[in-house]
Order: C-alpha cells, then sequence, then structure tokens
C-alpha cells in the first residue's frame, strides 16, 4: 500500500512540516519506499518533482522539506509497489490536460479483475499500475459525460466523479485525491484523514519525527488550511477519519461538499 | 526570445555540462530571466523541474546542475517572455500525454496572427502562451490525422509534424523541440544548431562560464549523444546550424532523418 497527502489552502502555504512526516514513511517509519512523488499548483500551473528512490534517503526530497514552495493545492504520494514495477513512470501523482486545466490524481489501494473495464480511450496510462488506469478511467468517463468543454457547474462533475470512485471501490481499495488546480477532492475506501486548521492556531508535533510546528508563527490570523493524510501526521491534534464510501470536496481550505 | 537546450543519447547520460552553460543565460551572460524548465525521460516516465525564477539563482537549477540526473532524453528552456506573463503555468517545456506516452515540447520565437487558428479541441493549453497554444493545435492536428492509436511507423507522424511546423514558421518565428520520450524531433526557424558527440571523445569549454569538461573521462567508447542549443554552448567543437525550415529526428543519439 501507500501513502497520501493533500493540502487546500485560502493563501499560498508551504507544506514542508508535513511532508517531512510524510517522507519519513518512506524508507524510515515506514516501508513505501518504492518512490515517491508531490505536486505544487501556483496558479493554474503546477509542477511535480518525482523520485523512484526512497523519500527518506532522495536528494529531491531533501530540496522539498528545505526549500518552502508555496502552493494552494498540494498532492504528494509515496509508493509501496503491489501493481507496477519501481519506475518513474509508475510513480505518483499523474497528471493529465483536460478543458484546458491540469487534473492531478493520486491513489492508494489496489484494484482486482480491472483488465476489461480499463481499456483507454482518449486518456491513456503510460505506466502499468492499476493507480493510473483508473485515472485514465475517470477522465474517460468525464469527457464522454461533459464533452470537450467544462460545465459551468464543476460541483457536478466531482458529484459524478464520486459514482465512479465508489464503482471503483467494488474492485479493491480505491482511496483517491483528485485536483483540477482549484478544487480538491478525496475519497476514502478504508484508510483517509483530514484536519482544518484556522485560528486560533496551535502547536503540532509530527508522529514519525521530532519536530514541532507552532502554526501560530507560521500563519495569519485569516488563512484557512485543510492537510489531508492516510493516516494522522500529528500528535495532539483531532483528525477527521472518513469511512468507507465517503468522499469530501475541498476549494480554498474550505469544505464544499461535506 | 528563449534559448533552447535537448539532448538524445543511446546510453543514460547526464546534462549537468549543458545545463551549467544554459543556466547562466538565465540572467547572468543572457537576458532570459522569465523562468526555465527541464524535462528527463527516464524509460516512459518522465519528470519535469520548473521554475519561474531566472535560472541563474533558482534553488531548483542549483540541483540540477548538482545532481546528474542520467537520461536518454532530455528537453530544457530558458524563457525571455514576449507573449504571456511570468508565470509558472507559462513555463516551458509543456507536457501532454497522447498514445500512452508522454510528448514534451519547448519553442523559441513569437508567433502572430494565430488566435483565429488556435482554437483548442481534445488539446488546451493551460497558460496563455502562443507556443503552449501551437502545441496544442499540433497534437490536435495529430489526433485528427491519426486517431486514438499509434501507427506502426513513427516517423510518418514525425514527417506530418513538420508540415505542421512549417506552416507555424509562416506566422513568425518556431524553432520547435518535440519527443515522445524515445524520438526527439528539432525544427529550425532561425536558430538552432546540434553536435553529435561519439569516440574519440575530446575536451570541450562552455561559452557562457569557466568549466571545461573531458568527455573522455566521463562516457564509455560506444557512447552516442546528441546535444541541440539555440546557439553553440562550447568552444573548439564544431557544431552543424540548421537552416530556416530545416529538422531533424534523433533516436539514441543517432540522425533517423536529415
Amino acid at each position: 500500500m501507500c501513502e497520501l497527502l493533500a493540502m487546500s489552502a485560502n493563501v499560498p502555504t508551504d507544506i514542508v512540516f508535513s511532508f517531512t512526516g510524510l517522507a519519513e514513511r518512506g524508507g524510515v517509519t515506514g516501508p513505501h519506499i518504492d518512490g515517491w512523488g508531490i505536486t505544487f499548483y501556483e496558479g493554474k500551473g503546477s509542477r511535480t518533482f518525482k523520485d523512484a528512490r526512497p523519500s527518506s534517503e532522495s536528494h529531491i526530497a531533501q530540496l522539498i522539506k528545505s526549500y518552502p514552495i508555496k502552493s494552494e493545492v498540494v498532492i504528494s504520494h509515496i509508493r509501496q509497489a503491489n501493481r507496477g514495477c519501481v519506475s518513474l513512470e509508475n510513480t505518483h501523482p499523474f497528471t493529465r490536460e483536460l478543458w484546458g486545466q491540469y487534473w492531478t490524481y493520486a491513489h492508494n489501494g489496489q484494484l482486482s479483475d480491472y483488465e476489461s473495464k480499463f481499456t483507454g480511450k482518449r486518456f491513456n496510462a503510460v505506466g502499468d499500475t492499476d493507480s493510473e488506469m483508473a485515472f485514465c478511467w475517470i477522465m474517460d468517463q468525464v469527457v464522454e459525460k461533459f464533452g470537450d468543454a467544462a460545465p459551468d457547474d464543476m460541483l457536478v462533475v466531482y458529484r459524478f466523479v464520486a459514482t465512479l470512485a465508489d464503482e471503483l471501490r467494488a474492485l479493491g481499495v480505491f482511496n483517491m485525491i483528485l485536483s483540477d488546480g482549484e478544487h480538491l477532492m478525496i475519497f476514502c475506501s478504508n484508510n483517509l484523514c483530514y484536519i482544518t486548521r484556522r485560528a486560533p492556531f496551535g502547536k503540532a508535533k509530527l508522529i514519525d519525527t521530532d519536530v514541532v510546528v507552532d502554526f501560530n508563527k507560521e500563519t495569519t490570523p485569516n488563512d484557512v488550511v485543510t492537510v489531508i493524510a492516510t493516516r494522522p501526521l500529528t500528535k495532539d491534534e483531532q483528525w477527521n477519519v472518513l469511512g468507507a464510501g465517503e468522499w469530501k470536496l475541498f476549494k480554498k481550505g474550505e469544505l464544499l461538499i461535506a
């Protein structure tokens, strides 16, 4: 299995603190040594850092931990391979362009009996993971339903994606994070939780390594920052745990669809 | 205008030496301070590092110069903005997936009177540069001609792309680099040159900064490495300069279509 991390915020915020905790699970406190990746949206643009090496010993992960890239939407993933070999093309997150937006996706879990379903039309997997194939299948379904232009109401699209995710959950374990750079959707199959931090901010201590952050010093009173993770990353904070089949949609750190 | 850099090699090769020269042109020896980007293919996978900051003072460019990522195909670009503001979404190279391959593209030049041509069908620009719109137009034309599956002979696709590039050249300046991760195509409008290095290897000195490399120490006798650039990067070597409308296709460092 793998571990997911994501963020939605109303001001550009760095994810150094949370990523530091996640990266430890890539070889130190966790067994997820088969690569890692992180996507930062900055405006409509995005950039993804990936490495097929364990996050705990990656030069590039070291850069991410030391160089605070400020972003409103972040998606990250550390991998323990089950389907597909260890290689760059099998490393999450995956990105595709649709409707002039970059869509970014990461998956935790494993699917079975998907070969006849994931045939690939417009969107095709580059690697050989069930995860990327599932992403391409979702994107193909979205285009088939909504066509070549984005509908005015994007919530309709995410409600449709939730029905697709539920269909995939029937094939195994499907915890998913998906974003168009503005919205952040999370879908839970068995392991996903989130926390929304806003004033008054307090301190938090990472579970996986000996780091404490005082959010009060790092934030302004109007900041709203939601962090999503497979398992809670901090002690002394109350994380919201999602149930099987539950999903949420965030925008600028706030819950849009509960 | 901007500067382009690319590489095609028959063994995974690092581009640290050439990128070091290029990066100097991003603020030190050249005026290209509006961001930079570099894409490395590793197998079918690829990863792109981008920054909207000048390459000569970017933390991430520093990483690329010090951490040798070995790759068979590399595309890089440093930008001096003419169309489109300075932002991450306007930073080259641009990537789209087609036929289960990542296609990566960078452009040097400027186009005019393209609004009615670049309407966007399946592929749409995320940013607002003429460069990205031209890329999406090319990809749309390729799909329209060849459909949803790659033809057996990819050379036919590149020959078609060359006719499209020639059509774009009529709208202004269009120096282009395009790759599917295996082939590397270069199209010249006014400024593009390349050099193929193979045994016996010699020494080369960068024009833009005081660095000398002895390729003999860095390579094995069977290595074939082609480097493409807007202007020659080294002294004491003979670069091949392309003429207006000329294009080349490389695979594993060797010229496929001259």
